[in-house]
């Protein structure tokens, strides 16, 4: 069996989804990005079609065209793609899933199902099972993100035998601050190689102290070489320097959280950040604001990134 | 203006999407359900892929099959046929609306998007208005149900001006215990005909007394009559014959309530009332168990609803 | 056995108290208070110490001092004097208990304790069981309202076989919106001759055609009038008037929700409405601002409640 | 100006507070605890009357007696000894404040009151001040743990300008997982020496990294030795060491969660670990059930802290 194939390790982007202002997918700009994540944020793998991709937003048909971009933009230049494949419908899911597969994605991302919501672990590992079977060669990635999908199944407990279910398992997302429950995924695994990757951004050095293997985020899409600069700090054990360039980090999204912060922020500015126009979100989502860019702007220069060491 | 064209009134039930042992719609069925919901229960109008009919689990090629096979079925038997075409994607939102449209449907239902939360009644109402303008002649329902969706935008809120937006607006199903937004959706609307209907079947009685002009849930598929019959009582001022009516169907809600109850057991009670079969549900949903059916059978028995008068 | 000694009937104000300017209480102007109530709002029966008369916000004596002062004033006046003895401290909450039945008040309620939170139906009862026999002759009530205690215990469930273990107990404040749980309250106490008190105001309507007892609230200390018509409509069964009667308290309701409502704005109005000063409220909570009051004023006027018959 | 006066630092006891089979307060075993909490796990700071102490379920005079014996006993072998004092009733928390300056504590602590909860940093501010006034010489300390109180106000956000507020304010113990906020707090308040304790025993190595001076909580009653090793460390920069220490405490914390987990279940395994007699809990919390003792006392064993370094 080829499980573990490539080991997902580091940074991850959470791509956003570039769209027009007539709200259409501007695939055009989708290279561009690439290069951009590559060269200037030293970042390297990418999860498409998740929560800052609007994935679930989007029409099936939408869904696939984004990922075929991502994977044909990234041939040669990224290390991994990740699609996010998770539907409320397991159908679609499964659709979604064998369509990664065919077109050489590098694996799948799966959240738990939030309509009707998962009572217990093994609901959920048969829809997973389900999805995860559909895409037999891929690793297979678990989205946990209990605040948005209401589903409070405890990680650690969803990996217990996980593999025995879903052969292809290889690791998860883990979008919460419950660092008992990622701390007992990382210790009660240590020899299965999983990815556990975290996803809060703003507090990812209290997780890499608890042991995680990466980060998945949308604040790497602008922020990934600060970040990267603050895993290469811990790496060689300088704390001091990791912590400043977290309190960094902090404080800015510290500030725009005040400020209202979502998807529509991210796309505000990374569009600023990068100079790559990420246009407006899809309803239900509303753009953001001219003052929140205006505000967040001033944020970004006050607080002087650059004069931090790297 | 061809609003209100027809008046949406009484029962409406929330129809479940029959399935067969192996999970896949069971399409020959449904004749036979629209059958016994005219002629045994006296409901003639359904809400078709709402949350009984696991709209959101079914990928969108069989919510277009289902719809149709209710509107082919329902013609010259059912009043009306009202498709529930919410989705997360506006875009297939939009063509679900556009496709109901097409077969003929009375009209469209659309739940408030629940991942990405509307954060206000401008972000709520731009989202329904361009998926009612995607069936500009059909009547547009919104479905107002904030324990499932997290969105708790006030009905009366939403309502006021809303025809302004969305001319094609003609009602509600509300499903929320909240009586004092329900009061005002009723008091602030008088003369505008609107259906406002309530979705909380085991308080019915306390919706009608506040002006509810209809009630949609997934108990009229089988408790239909005995709640026709409360309906009756209700209009002709009876308040305790109606009383022991809604006692009774709430004897066996809170009984079933303790048990675990969900759209898998509505399947399940649904097959032994009606003898048509409902099949198991949708993952991430999992099959009532055995025991949950038995024990909901003999509750029934001992309830003994034929005592009551009618 | 000498329960039920009184019936507890109607309404029932839960009443403020009173402060002046400088946080003390004002005990000089309770005496004024319940000839308003008994004569202006027709209101016999209180609620004292309770959510509105921040008896949580009170110290131990000035609790004691409290209810001494409404049992003396009410004496010849009022039908019923019932104290909130409900505290975090079982100890504490016997202590009031006691100082209850010495003082002569009709009864005592308790609130579940919302610190620590029962987890099961058995500790709860232990808790209110080790009050009520603390003053083993007075009548006990339960006050549920979960929404501000978290305590998530049916009532229904609560009250299934409740007189084995509080043989005192006499009835129950509900304040929730679940008129399942409500409804089954009633049916299945039917000959036990509860007092089942309903604790949402705005929409007793709701719950009076449902069985309701009586009610208690806030409001009836200045809606105490109307909301007794609303009572005599519902008796003589003319519900459109009775419809016409709630929907006018929904509209002010409603409106003073959206400006931000609870017990420092109900003393604001209250000291509008009845001319006698109720003062600013304890800390934690912050004096209404003269904006509110200013508000509530236009809309109590623009409502004109007088156009409506009686 | 005396603060800081004297810094709190390092691991803090929440103390609990032991008592007889029958419910009232063991006083006789409280300087035994003393001698145990100093020799035999290390600790020299407790916390007293706080959640894990019951001090909210005990009467007013029973907190002064409380506080009392544990300075009493602490005299000449704890360091420090802070007295919660928060209280729902604001007199009766201020007459507490008074009463632990009086018999010599080192500080005072105070939760957000929670039955009427804060609806804005500023009445939050407001009542804490004036608890903090009523012992002008006690450094004084927020209890922030938003998941029991419901309180969402941030902290980083309180501790802006707190001083200007509460010239005695020295600090916080953080009982939640917000870790942006927790850095925050570390990183905008650098240079005013606040005592920062972290709350959430299970995961303090990743508040450790973030910045924490220390911590407050139940578990160093048994595990202080252990945690005193996480510390030590940590401060030599021996991660792996302090991870694996970490999931020694998280092994164990995880599993007793499963079983049901709290103040009573606490009781329970420091009777096991000490041989202290804690005795039952105060209702509305029931004692742990035998089954949980063994199985805690099992799940120890296994675990064999023993075979760590130290």
């Amino acid at each position: 069996m080829a499980f573990p194939k490539k080991k997902l390790r580091g940074l991850v982007a959470a791509t956003i989804t570039p769209m027009t202002e007539n709200g259409e997918i501007n695939f055009p700009v989708i290279g561009r990005y690439v290069d951009y994540l590559v060269k200037e944020q030293g970042v390297k793998n990418i999860f498409v079609n998740g929560t800052t991709g609007e994935g679930l937003s989007l029409s099936l048909s939408e869904r696939r065209r984004v990922a075929e971009e991502w994977v044909t933009q990234g041939r040669n230049k990224l290390d991994q793609v990740v699609i996010h494949v998770g539907a409320l419908s397991l159908k679609e899911s499964q659709e979604l899933a064998q369509h990664a597969a065919e077109i050489g994605a590098d694996g799948i991302a799966v959240i738990a199902p939030f309509f009707f919501k998962s009572q217990n672990k093994d609901a959920l590992i048969s829809f997973l099972r389900e999805v995860a079977a559909a895409a037999p060669a891929l690793p297979f990635y678990y989205y946990h993100i209990p605040s948005l999908t209401g589903v409070k199944i405890r990680a650690e407990e969803l990996l217990n035998g996980i593999q025995d279910k879903i052969p292809t398992f290889q690791g998860l997302k883990f979008s919460d601050t419950d660092l008992l429950d990622f701390g007992q995924c990382v210790d009660q695994n240590h020899h299965r190689q999983f990815a556990l990757l975290f996803g809060v951004d703003e507090q990812l050095l209290s997780a890499l102290i608890m042991g995680a293997t990466g980060a998945v985020g949308s604040t790497y899409n602008y922020l990934g070489k600060k970040t990267n600069q603050m895993l290469e700090a811990f790496e060689r054990k300088d704390f001091t320097t990791a912590l400043n360039y977290q309190f960094c980090v902090q404080r800015f999204i510290n500030y725009v959280i005040k400020l209202g912060f979502g998807v529509s922020q991210t796309k505000a500015i990374m569009t600023l950040v990068s100079g790559i126009p990420m246009g407006p979100p899809r309803l239900p989502l509303q753009k953001a604001t001219q003052e929140f860019t205006a505000n967040a702007e001033a944020k970004l220069k006050s607080l002087d990134f650059l004069s931090l060491p790297g």
